[in-house]
């Protein structure tokens, strides 16, 4: 069982972070080992030659690290993304992107998580992420 | 010398890339080796806990250092980041921030750039980041 | 079908890169799409605390990549890494360590792998890796 | 002042951790700031075309790392590398590597280090690192 539901993050973010679901974000799931986050894309979000850009990509790679962080361990708005890497694979085009969030470690201090963004209903990623969130001190130092 | 001035650099991303300095981007510098880009954040641009939303630093790292290969190979409008590491290292509060990009290498194929970000007048960075782009075929395959 | 077997692959080994196994690696797999390479760790290849040292784990990264690109394009001497990330995620005490290679893109100019290590038989990784190789020309630039 | 001598670390290691030096790495220089670790590669480090083997390139740079954080902080045995990035530049080729390492956070629970690895006597790096490494609680959780 997830620590939160898709609605009590919604709630929660509403109240402490509104801009996290800003670029038109959709949570499709959440749950203790990872979420599912989507976006359609429009005009604003294309660099020359129609890719979308990369900021972007890693602001959805960013907020889906943050919604299965969430997703286990609960509300958590202290959380802070200590490192993002993003691997641009493919041009994204114009469409809906979906990005799929495993955590691969969940610790005391760190959480690692890697993301993957394809286009709904394709295969191959578009771009690939690792993201490594700090947690603040559970009772201690 | 620069390949391109900070006029006609801006000129062209008015014309290829107008969402380039979308968020209050502001080019202080560009030359050969590398480019200087600073931003003011307001309310628009925070995290809970006060710290400015990763995304907006990552955006301004891709673009110093699009901005520097502008500056080193001019205009390359289909020049693509094809990877983005960033570590967050301190809370990077209101003001203005500064990212100072410098080439590390401008090959064939690949420019790698790194990025420190630091509030104006600071010395410490709040953020390092490495930005690897392609670039497109000149002449070949 | 993979561009080369495992056999194919050892033979091309010995001949331009014997180090490439010198840590007593083992090919256990490779095919089009990725590669399973295998280390029997010993006193050698330990840091203070027991923990595998991060180099050879970066090193059985870096070998399984190059492994799936030669089991997807064939004997290429040439191909070089451009870069490559790891997070250690778990203490990788003395035992079997696999690493799966998997290939999620491969362009003209640039392969990129993602790379998971774990003790044999366990689920949880004890490191993950993104790995960047530069493909030689192929006829041209 | 450095926390520790260079002939301190000297001994620190070849108590608890004898192989960090173990690829002809020699200390040239540790203060609070950062280190200085050369080697001189010869024949066992290189790849197919001559190139200096990326792992020893890694080694490098996470032991001068390790050494800069011993030089900040005093002796640490579990200080643990949580982990590196390298982008590989140039073809390093035979000859004295040089590898300086800059701490560029030192926080409670990580540590942020940029490692530039050149030729002796060049301008321009062979590779570029960014380690992060995970500090032991001191007096806590």
């Amino acid at each position: 069982m997830p620590a939160m539901s898709v609605a009590e993050i919604e709630q929660f973010l509403a109240r402490v972070f509104p801009q996290a679901l800003g670029h038109g974000f959709v949570i499709e799931r959440v749950d203790e080992r990872g979420s599912t986050l989507v976006m359609t894309t429009d005009e604003r979000h294309l660099r020359p030659g129609g890719t979308v850009q990369g900021p972007i990509l890693m602001s959805l790679a960013d907020t889906g690290a943050y919604l299965a962080i969430l997703g286990h361990l609960g509300p958590l708005a202290l959380a802070v993304t200590s490192s993002l890497e993003m691997h641009f694979l493919r041009k994204a085009e114009s469409g809906t992107l979906v990005a799929q969030t495993r955590l691969v470690k969940v610790g005391q201090r760190l959480v690692v998580a890697q993301v993957d963004l394809s286009r709904r209903g394709e295969d191959e990623p578009v771009a690939i992420s690792t993201v490594t969130y700090t947690l603040p001190s559970r009772g201690g130092a």
